[in-house]
């Protein structure tokens, strides 16, 4: 049995809570797999790495449109993972090795279970560890679901398919939101053959409805897209995996991936010994400081938070390192803008309330959408589908919410973050500031000017 | 002869005068070339056009280092070239028409010459004009520059250039300014070979420093740069165009395109017949409210300002078109935080002042340089390059200027635009906004947070 001041599970945005001002803390890390975390193991940034070949070769396919005409040779899937891992592991196996070192971390690699609300049973391979901590910051995070269907046939989820041997040549993805639509980014963007089926008839179904429609009919053009239906069966092929859906139609393909949602690895912490309670989706019930219900017990990050987005699990993170520190002093999570960016094809960028849930709650809003392919920069790059889209409140002139559809969506919002964060309005953020000519910002310029008033 | 309330010289940014609170004016718009200017027709919109055609090609060309193995099977210019001017001269058309039909403008083709402070000469197809306005508005642009030594010879500027029928083999640009990089990117990306000679020792040098010497030394590696020398005469040989340097280094290529800079036209107005007052470098004098030294003569862009950048023209119209409607209130231009974007490989972005600016302006500054490749999207990119440098007030805090060379910099910047326009400090700009994981922007966010407080 070893005492710690501060016990953390996962080391993924758990990693960032040992910072100067808790260096007299003695830490116990627990991880039982990479350190970093879905995201830099499994999520945002692989995913990222493969989005971009992926979309180096759909530029290549697409030249001609721009009067070069060009040829994908071939695509070299392996060099390519070996690329993205190559990377990513020892960054991982390095961030891992500095806790090993650090002065203040003593790192267990191994499963944790609360076996009371300050004390953890840590299995490791050497068996298993008894850690008491008189705080401890529970980090584990999520992991894919997998419906019962579909658990008897092979299948991938996004912790496997980024490191297979050899590209499919079709794949099915079962799933139409975040996960399903970057990978039928990338595995379409790298010439295979990509079917997805959707339970619900739209793709990324929480983002503002005029975003989705569109994205929507452009999935359906890209890929073999069979929406608004469940599957009744999942069999195994001499192709591979077939889905049969509930009106009889077969999908099949080489290769199943797997992309229906992504649960809390709360339920696998032996919570039951604890006072720590749960919402009714299982994820850890946290107050605005970052308190669960067992005292001196914290949480962040996927398995606690409403938003599983690496962004919110860092500031999280950064918000439960003051509150540790300064007990005295507690702060709060900020939780009123959190935007989203979605590397899918176009490219997908998010913050704030849509326009239905600004009529829902009651704003009276004006609502301002323009074409990417109505300024200079959208000429240059021949767009026929971007969209930058901003929902005001008509009385503050207040940003509600903007969602954009199209090429650097992720980096075109920020300036609307900004200006939602800090209580610019509309006007000021239009006319206040030079927006380059001719860059691509004027979209998300003119859709506020042309905001009403 | 003919009365008018206003008479707008120019149909560039001095098409933009005649907005709503102005339609009980009449004017006179004189314009002796196409509407739109030098932006839409032979400047900012063509050129980025070409631009993106360009980097489609290098995209190509790169692909392998993403693990797509590509090739360019040909670029077709002329195709590239019609796409261009096929969207440029109908919208330049239009322009003319809408105005050519417009109740309250009649459009003058042909050239301007001041007989007096309010009567006009106007060189038409059809013989000459005299306009006489109440009150004038002079938005009559800039042209290329050519130098004496290479007048002789063959040779394009931007105003030519885009038009041509053939891409050549080769290309000699003079000049290492933004008109001469962003054309060797164009040009070098649709498989030309480009020559650059520079009379100074560095490319773009009115860029900060740093900027400076990273971009220089990437010209020096993607085209054959001959900087600090200049041009001791030019010839015509069996190839094309040779200059002969200082030091007697020929520099041949078949075609060759003079980039040297671009002077005011206020030299062709008859300004002689006025009041109004030029600066030594040619440039019409005007106040802040964008009056020149003539009663009711103002003027606007490139003709006067410092600024030779279609963002600022613009808003110099706005002001003008305001302060026209409005004498009784008039508005003072914005001049504080002026960007700018260079189109060329790497892109470049700028705003306020470089490192050596703010010291030398006596602030007590700190400065923060992050590289694109230490965030998670430049690990995707594979950048090697790119870099974001934020130069902030140690006292205040406040960002005194941003410099970013690399993909998406003309859109990264404007969160930096518009925190220096409303004075947010660097500080509350990187903490008090989520910033997207992993998006391109996080390279500006790191930069915010290593400034020294």
């Amino acid at each position: 049995m070893t005492h710690f001041d501060i016990a953390v599970i996962g080391a993924g945005s758990g990693n960032f809570l040992m910072n100067r001002s808790l260096s007299d803390q003695q830490f116990a890390v627990i991880e039982e797999d990479r350190f970093g975390g879905t995201c830099l193991n499994v999520g945002c940034i692989p995913t990222k790495m493969f989005v971009h070949a992926a979309e180096v070769a759909a530029q290549v396919r697409d030249a001609a449109r721009f009067g070069v005409d060009a040829t994908v040779d071939q695509v070299r899937w392996t060099d390519i993972r070996d690329r993205v891992f190559g990377r990513i592991d020892p960054n991982s196996a390095s961030a891992h090795q500095h806790r090993e070192n650090g002065e203040n971390t003593t790192v267990f690699t191994g499963h944790a279970t609360f076996t009371g609300d300050h004390s953890l049973s840590v299995t490791t391979a050497g068996g298993s560890e008894e850690v008491i901590a008189d705080r401890i910051v529970v980090a584990a995070g999520a992991r894919p679901t997998v419906p019962a269907e579909i658990a008897q046939v092979p299948h991938h989820t996004s912790d496997t398919i980024m490191r297979i041997d050899a590209l499919p040549r079709s794949l099915t993805i079962l799933g139409g939101g975040v996960v399903g639509t970057e990978f039928a980014h990338i595995f379409s963007g790298l010439g295979v053959e990509v079917r997805i089926v959707n339970r619900g008839t739209s793709m990324l179904r929480k983002i503002d409805t005029e975003i989705c429609d569109r994205f929507t009919a452009l999935a359906r053009e890209q890929w073999d897209c069979h929406l608004g239906q469940g599957v009744a069966r999942a069999e195994t092929t001499d192709v591979g995996v077939s889905l049969v859906l509930a009106d009889g139609t077969r999908v099949e393909s080489e290769m199943l991936l797997v992309a229906t949602g992504r649960v809390p690895n709360a339920d696998r912490l032996g919570l039951e010994n604890t006072g720590i309670e749960l919402h009714d989706d299982g994820r850890i019930h946290v107050d605005e400081f970052g308190r669960t219900t067992a005292d001196d017990v914290w949480a962040l990050g996927d398995i606690s938070s409403a938003h599983q987005l690496k962004h919110i699990a860092n500031h999280e993170a950064r918000t439960i390192a003051h509150n540790l520190a300064h007990p005295e002093d507690l702060q709060a999570f900020d939780h009123r803008f959190v935007p989203a960016g979605i590397f899918t094809n176009p490219q997908i960028a998010t913050v704030g309330l849509t326009e239905d849930e600004a009529r829902r709650a009651g704003h009276r809003i004006t609502v301002s959408s323009r074409a990417y392919g109505d300024t200079a920069y959208g000429w240059a790059l021949e767009d026929t589908t971007g969209i930058c889209k901003v929902v005001a409140d008509q009385e503050t002139g207040l940003i509600l919410g903007t969602h954009i559809l199209g090429p650097d969506a992720s980096t075109l919002i920020q300036p609307a973050i900004q200006a939602m964060s800090f209580g610019l309005t509309a006007r000021e953020m239009a006319r206040g500031q030079y927006w380059i000519h001719p860059a691509m910002t004027e979209v998300l310029e003119n859709a506020l000017l042309g905001l009403g008033r």
